[in-house]
């Protein structure tokens, strides 16, 4: 069930899914059927059909999923039914956006370290953290059991950043500056660039004035 | 050359590419063969190939591509050899980071107009520009040529500014809120949620767990 196979792309439409399913669920459905739901994530049914099947979600012939038990399946599948530890390392404008960020907790996750090697901001108290030097990081971290570091440093600091977490045998990296890290194999690295997907925007945006594409509302 | 059947993960890693040639043209690099290139961008050299086979690029045999030629041509096949005009609505935490990074002309895009419609941030002037009402909106952004708009908006709000920004005939929108949001089908739509990746690392880390994999580094 937990299969390292399942495609990368599979894992993201998952997570549209359950943010899809989650606000259905507030608004109080309870049962959805596949074609409706494949509507409200935008993706085709069969697609939805085929990502659900991959752990062992076919549904109810007729009837179509039980909301509550299919975000209890995705929740299990990503590993968000529990909450993950993270430290961040990097207390610049990003840095302090995320640890004041409310919406850690709700997604499976808690910020319970932050880290820069600034001395004027060592020592200041951030959203209930206090900001220690990344020197300290390894006998800090040591009882804290964190599994995931984020790092938010300007791109010439990122790699120092990825050492400090990767010395404190923190598993898995996120990276948010625009640096492409290394790592030792069996440390997973996800990098979040933004900018990615402005790209995807102008490809488009280009493409249509190619074909001289009208983009007036109608 | 500029076909819209470019799949969207080739323009993912065409970014990534563009992000690493310039970093190697910054240390004086100017050749580069495509083994080494994909070295560097963690992708296999028969990807690198095949992608930049999509807009005609396919380096000289024994010698390899010019880096300063290939960082122009996934420039031009990008957009991104021109500035994107750029409006930001929802001047939160993260909007206003966003306000104030330094790191989009490099890349091509240029934030012209803010907007709020909290009374208390309205006339506010942040990184050069005063946040205005997005009731004003339409008026205001007429005569700047804006292409892209940016939300930053809490969830509950993401749609009515979507719906602002599609008034005022923006034509692409990168929503940073969790909401999915309705939009024309003439308006492309990108995503930014930096929770997909942590789903990404969890899943990951899930799978390690599962198969008993050992963290400690060797």
């Amino acid at each position: 069930m937990k299969s390292k196979h399942i495609p990368r792309a599979t894992i993201q439409r998952l997570a549209v899914y359950l943010q899809v399913l989650e606000a259905l669920h507030g608004e109080g459905v309870e049962v959805i059927s596949s074609e409706a739901l494949a509507r409200a994530c935008e993706v085709n049914p069969s697609q939805i059909r085929k990502d659900l099947a991959y752990f062992g979600e076919f549904g109810v012939r007729g009837v179509g999923y039980y909301v509550p038990n299919l975000i209890d399946s995705i929740k299990v599948s990503l590993g968000t039914d529990r909450i993950w530890r993270v430290a961040l390392i990097g207390v610049g404008n990003l840095g302090r956006s995320l640890l004041r960020y409310q919406g850690f907790p709700k997604r499976g996750f808690k910020v319970v370290a932050a880290f820069d090697c600034d001395p004027f901001k060592i020592g200041e108290e951030i959203a209930g953290l206090e900001v220690m030097c990344p020197r300290r990081m390894k006998e800090n971290v040591k009882d804290l059991s964190i599994e995931i570091g984020i790092i938010t440093t300007p791109t010439d600091r990122a790699q120092r950043a990825a050492n400090y977490l990767v010395e404190s045998n923190i598993p898995s990296i996120l990276n948010f500056s625009a640096a492409r890290i290394h790592v030792p194999n069996h440390v997973h690295v996800e990098y979040v660039d933004f900018f990615h997907h402005l790209y995807a925007l102008t490809f488009k945006l280009n493409a249509g004035e190619f074909q001289g594409h009208d983009s007036s509302p109608n």
